[in-house]
């Protein structure tokens, strides 16, 4: 049986549903007195402020919500690196401080010290999720307990690496389906957690909200591809053989791993390309995400048919063959989010990927994808890894508990 | 009869109430298949992709949309100045071109160059409204159709502009619920923007979606205040006295003239002050919005009350006092989002609010308020002007015209 919080169905119940339920039931409670006067006319003040944004994600659980979660529209990474002399038993109290302001308000309560109470009624679908980055285990005297393959990745030929967007010890990634929702939850956890470490990094994303396109679907990417196909999906036993760590150090298990590459998108060359390019490089369809050898995104890509001259339909550098596992569950759990930040003078956007990567284990599932697409896929001409990070990501925790229990106490 | 667009039953029918129909639509028609099954389960290839980001927001019309619209969760204004030697003719070639964009993307149409038409498939509710800056009518040479008042707005001793965010010749306005649609209209606007024009500054914005809380509520911006609830209605009388041109030159009537401010909020210092502080500063209650002397968001002020020690309730530098105007035909349409761009290494924001007012006329409206409350807001304790332009807004166009067509023709 999968977990109910993963079946459509426990989604819609949970998410969705309550969305549409909560809609219809205020335009039914309130046509009568406002039908046919204007939009925005002034609702009557004994109207509840609990409407549609007021879905949740259960905070407790075996396993940290925001990684099989149905993806939210909104995502904030932030990297923070611990103070000097910020030891063990601190960053066990600063856990447990970050733990109570995310179970408060994933929950729709404001956190403890809450500043803006009113900004946290709203939850979204709000999760908070934690990971602790090489530096973290150093601190806390931990080493020995560090996953091996919690550490800076091997160096990639197609890196351009910025230290600005690289590393750090310890990371919140805040997802919301509300924007309002998302500042105010960064903004609470963030203050809890300069006493301390300080801020190293922070990148915001989005995605197309599961309001805007029903949940299920693959998302075009800023470059226009259909970007998370072979994606496990949650619920399945492949995915939780991907995802989530059954083996090694005890204190992991029911957690996973984290890889954030921020990848810039080369918009500008990618444009000048034409569809036929574009379609070689990838490997698919842009508009079906089908296989260039097959009619619909989940055929199977034929990786041996030929063309009438002899060569490959998916040619041996598209990037779906190069990122190709055939053991499910050897493959990674793409969770990605969007980035556009701006425009220069000339218009340029500085938009691309925040490749946000999970699985059980990083060194086997994946560098050895990474090392295939860095050694030859055609897609490099166009995206351009700038940020990398690796995290573990703790277990889970019960009502009494914090997030780290299992490592730092 | 208010305009269908705008009143609820409009609204419900053309945006909110198609997204929740579709979802249920969705929900009903694949609920056998998958229900039980895992979330994210592989659609049917046969499943169409047109969910519930269809909603649309008209294109052509007597004004354009962005306006009244019910506004959207995103929003970009982006601030474009023409390159040396583009005259009338050149600018109406470019206000064309992007007509021609936004009568296409707002209607779920890929754009005529569109090398992402893929993305263009979800409008989203998206609108994009064009602004004309002094140094545009200067460029056409048609200074003498300027109205007096779209022009730098006198300087305030609360000001503390900066150039990278002030002024600009030409306005794009882009509002969608969705960031995927709006980063792609965003690109496309841009990219034929130009060959005329460059870009003086981005400025991303966002609130609450009307799916995340029901539309016609006042929102809570990010200092926790209820924000915008004495704004004319769209629909009402009393908003088209205020917002609409109803006289001075032929070419606006039916437009608008809106100011841009980038206020930035003093968050740290302003969460040191107490609620008690923070509600005489502004003369409301933080939850309720109610003001001092009332007890709903939409009581009437009582200026003239005085507490037992004969002091005013509402102080006399309480904003809602110094922002106050009596006759609602002269009052600004704000239509607000908040900004949020990082942190610094000491984990505080870099946010506030971008200040959008429209009105009909800015001299006779905007500036008497803002200098109100420029020689005495108590508020000024913990926002700062930080960006100041000022646009005229055509009327809209019909579906053989373009926008500035009644200027530039």
């Amino acid at each position: 049986m999968p977990d109910p919080r993963f079946t459509r169905r426990g989604l819609l119940a949970g998410g969705a549903a309550t969305v549409a339920g909560a809609l219809s039931a205020r335009i039914s409670e309130r046509s009568p007195s406002t039908g046919g006067t204007a939009l925005a006319a002034t609702p009557p003040d004994t109207t509840p402020q609990t409407p549609a944004g007021s879905a949740t994600e259960p905070f407790h659980g075996v396993r940290q919500a925001g990684v099989a979660t149905l993806p939210q529209a909104h995502a904030v990474f932030v990297g923070l690196d611990l103070l000097p002399g910020t030891g063990r038993e601190a960053i066990g109290r600063m856990m447990r401080l970050l733990t109570d302001d995310a179970r408060r308000l994933t929950q729709g309560r404001p956190a403890l010290a809450d500043t803006e109470p009113e900004l946290a009624v709203l939850p979204a679908r709000l999760t908070v999720t934690f990971g602790f980055g090489p530096g973290l285990f150093a601190a806390a005297g931990l080493g020995e307990r560090r996953p091996a393959s919690v550490a800076p990745l091997p160096r990639f030929t197609i890196d351009r690496l910025e230290e600005r967007w690289t590393g750090a010890d310890l990371l919140l990634q805040i997802c919301a389906d509300d924007g309002v929702t998302l500042a105010h939850a960064l903004r609470m956890t963030v203050k809890d957690a300069r006493a301390f470490a300080r801020v190293r990094w922070t990148q915001r994303g989005f995605r197309r909200s599961p309001v805007t396109q029903a949940p299920g679907l693959t998302q075009h990417n800023l470059l226009g591809q259909l970007d998370g196909t072979v994606n496990p999906r949650p619920g399945t036993p492949d995915f939780d053989r991907a995802v989530w760590v059954n083996d090694g150090p005890e204190w992991l298990r029911g957690g996973t791993t984290l890889v954030l590459r921020r990848i810039r998108a080369e918009l500008e060359t990618w444009d000048a390309a034409d569809r036929t390019a574009k379609e070689f490089t990838v490997g698919r369809r842009l508009d079906t995400g089908a296989p260039l050898t097959g009619r619909f995104e989940h055929d199977e890509p034929d990786f041996d048919r030929l063309t009438p001259a002899g060569l490959p339909v998916i040619s041996e550098y598209a990037h779906i063959r190069r990122a190709h596992v055939k053991d499910p569950g050897m493959r990674i759990f793409r969770r990605v989010y969007n980035y556009d930040e701006g425009l220069t003078a000339r218009g340029h956007s500085d938009c691309g990927l925040l490749f946000a990567s999970y699985q059980a284990d990083v060194t086997r599932q994946f560098v050895p994808i990474q090392r295939r697409l860095a050694e030859a896929d055609l897609l490099n001409e166009w995206t351009t890894p700038i940020g990398s990070a690796v995290f573990a990501v703790p277990p889970g925790c019960a009502e009494g508990g914090w997030i780290g229990e299992t490592l730092l106490s």
